[in-house]
């Protein structure tokens, strides 16, 4: 493969490029027709690197693309899952170059979706164009790329239960996380959940001069900070009513285990320059991330935020609050929880609403599996080190539903880098991380 | 006057609209020209209705409009003070016709700054004009009208330490409160002061994936929260250290005095759509804006406001928070107070910064004055009933400056209503009102 890379690697980058262009920004109403062109693009893509069939198909939601290559009905399946869709670009300002105008720069492209997860999902199909190309495909493959994973894929859940035939294969293999560090390779074995809410506190029917009556009627940002600041207790734990009753403690071997995870919390907190790290007490940082839940506000507004002053105190408050789950909470259980506890503990003197977004719940995925094998001794090979079982704090919460609609384990083989600031500006992919996929990749084929 | 009145209406309409057609907003460094552009057009409204010089007057700000009328050096000179710039006008959205395109609907004059303060200094105009005209002017008359009274008058102390001589009078007049109602009319013999600073709170230095960090980083929005919650305690008192150390107490026998003001909690309520009030234990509502002082968040933002949901662990959190003061409180000292405590506890994990916005101090005005004499009586001929004394929660920090700058009390003769909704949406300001402030300020001069 690696000379395969080399022969290829200008047009590679110009068929990542052409994804990377389109502003397919699941969340905001005016990418719609971005989400076609690239659903379009990415089935041409298949279709060039060797699907016998490959097609957009409409969903309640953004369509998903479906392709696929079948060789030998007795021969294992790997179906890949990825996602086209990517997070909104704000704020702009602080990025260094067009988010949607992909740049090379200092080893590492520079894009939107440059990993996350168009540069990750390339790999696949560049690993899988290398395979039919040298005659080398052994396995039938299938392509599953939706277009809302960013919004918690809606819409996948019922396409694929309606289409679970033509999604029945032996393993879902997906690139749509990260590793530990560059010299320290590691498949995520473990996903958190995710319940996401939107919330809105309504005080005074209007905006009030904030000199007539400030002092005399509750603001509501006030109560809304109060609201938030009670939700997380002194020792980091979450107090919505109810919230830990599904969690299962780990064992103490197992938490040695996860812990053999090499850290350092120094280079952690330059990295983010931060002082100190905050979290639930009796738990290490990356336990805090791996197995334990939380609870974050992930925007909050209110009252008057542009230049200058204002003296108004406002009618309304907003705030999303999102919640990572660990396996065995349920995601919707979680979000009716969060919305009778935030309702209970709402003072008098305004009014609340509580408005799910997407959820999603958490998985585990066994270390001992023939599939993590695989994966483990191709990334061994490329990395010449062998990866790291790792848990994970993000969510992709479609897995947990894909593994529970068809009856099939997911794998994670993420290359992405926590200096790729997915979801951030300046979200980028390191190109070494790119090939050594594209190369681990094809060696999972050759070892599943 | 009210002759007058009948007789001059459209044109005043005409002259009225003129200035509220100019988006004279003092906080957006695009309406600069707009400022120039009105305070040009009350020069020559200010010549039209007799001014002997009228003329605008550059200052490190926006200018100023200064115009006066010396008949007589052995007569009592009055100062009228106005602002003729006016607050943004988001949200928008919630407007009933354009901010700017004023309007007459149900007997009042929708537009921003139809009350405050164009609508309310244009009285002072026109009376003036009604006396010039009718041979009746028995005062020297000074006009100033600054064009920053909504951000907090940074320019005009200056000014008016340079023009002494120039603002010398006997009284200041004023018209840019409110009555307690359209039954009870009132005269504002305090006001509170204010002290207003905008908050940056820094977690890590970049925003982050929720999912990979979250329950481990702290978020600075969850800080900001926390930080904000604890500036209240539970009894409604502000904690800021030494906050309330120059607050004076009022008497029970002044206190007494102040709770005569008629006032309906239950149509407060109403009028607001809040279930309770909120406010400082053991005083009343009037008490908790017009002799305490309170502190509100006036706006607060930060990570993922826009639609849909974003899975983000931001970088920074802002908000904007001011204090209202009584008179005692020192608006400087006050700041500097906040700042100490806001950093004081701030935690570790992230960074704070203060910045302070405009501020000013409280002050109060004897009640046993001449000018008040004369303004109660005068109101008394015109409503009808004779008016209450009242302490106002808002604050002109600027009067507090030019009654120390040029040894002159203030009077405060407000003709707005609560229903005005000023700093709001779709403020207006009644016909009924414009008319009979004319009509008492015109006796005022008659009985001063």
């Amino acid at each position: 493969m690696k000379q395969y890379i080399q022969e290829n690697k200008e047009r590679f980058f110009e068929e990542l490029f052409s994804l990377l262009r389109i502003p397919s920004v699941s969340s905001l109403e005016q990418h719609k027709p971005d989400m076609a062109a690239c659903a379009e693009r990415l089935v041409e893509l298949l279709k060039e690197a060797g699907a016998d069939e490959a097609g957009v198909y409409p969903t309640a939601g953004h369509p998903v693309v479906f392709g696929q290559k079948l060789i030998d009905p007795s021969l294992p399946t790997v179906l890949v899952y990825g996602h086209y869709d990517v997070q909104p670009v704000d704020p702009i300002e602080l990025w260094h170059s067009d988010p949607f105008e992909p740049e090379i720069r200092d080893g590492a492209i520079y894009a939107r979706g440059a990993n996350d997860d168009k540069g990750q999902l390339f790999m696949h199909i560049k690993a899988f164009e290398f395979l039919v190309r040298t005659g080398a495909l052994k396995h039938n493959v299938k392509f599953i790329l939706e277009g809302e994973e960013e919004i918690g894929s809606p819409s996948l859940a019922a396409w694929a239960t309606e289409n679970k035939d033509l999604l029945a294969a032996d393993i879902i293999l997906v690139s749509d996380t990260t590793m530990i560090s560059e010299s320290v390779p590691s498949i995520n074995c473990g996903m958190r959940g995710l319940s996401y809410v939107e919330v809105k506190v309504t005080g005074p029917n209007k905006d009030l001069h904030s000199g007539h009556y400030g002092g005399a009627v509750a603001n509501p940002i006030n109560v809304l900070c109060d609201m938030i600041s009670s939700l997380i207790d002194k020792d980091g734990h979450v107090t919505v009513k109810g919230f830990y009753d599904d969690v299962v403690e780990l064992s103490a071997e197992d938490r040695a285990k996860l812990s053999r995870a090499p850290f350092d919390l120094h280079e952690y907190k330059e990295f983010l320059d931060i002082k100190e790290v905050k979290g639930e007490a009796g738990y290490s940082t990356l336990e805090r991330t791996g197995i334990r839940p939380c609870l974050d506000v992930n925007g909050i507004w209110g009252g008057y935020i542009g230049e200058g002053a204002k003296t108004v105190l406002p009618s309304v408050a907003h705030a999303k609050i999102s919640m990572r789950l660990v396996p065995n909470q349920d995601s919707a259980t979680i979000t009716r929880l969060f919305e009778e506890h935030f309702k209970a503990i709402a003072p008098d003197y305004v009014k609340v609403e509580v408005k799910p977004h997407h959820g999603g719940d958490g998985f585990l995925i066994p270390i001992s599996s023939p599939a993590y094998k695989a994966a483990e001794k191709a990334m061994t090979e490329v990395y010449g080190i062998e990866p790291v079982p790792s848990r994970g704090g993000g969510s992709i919460p479609i897995l947990a539903d894909l593994q529970r609609i068809l009856g099939i384990d997911p794998l994670l083989m993420g290359f992405g880098l926590e200096r790729d600031t997915i979801h951030s500006p300046n979200e980028s992919y390191l190109l070494k991380q790119l090939f050594a996929g594209m190369e681990s990749i094809v060696l999972f084929y050759k070892y599943y």
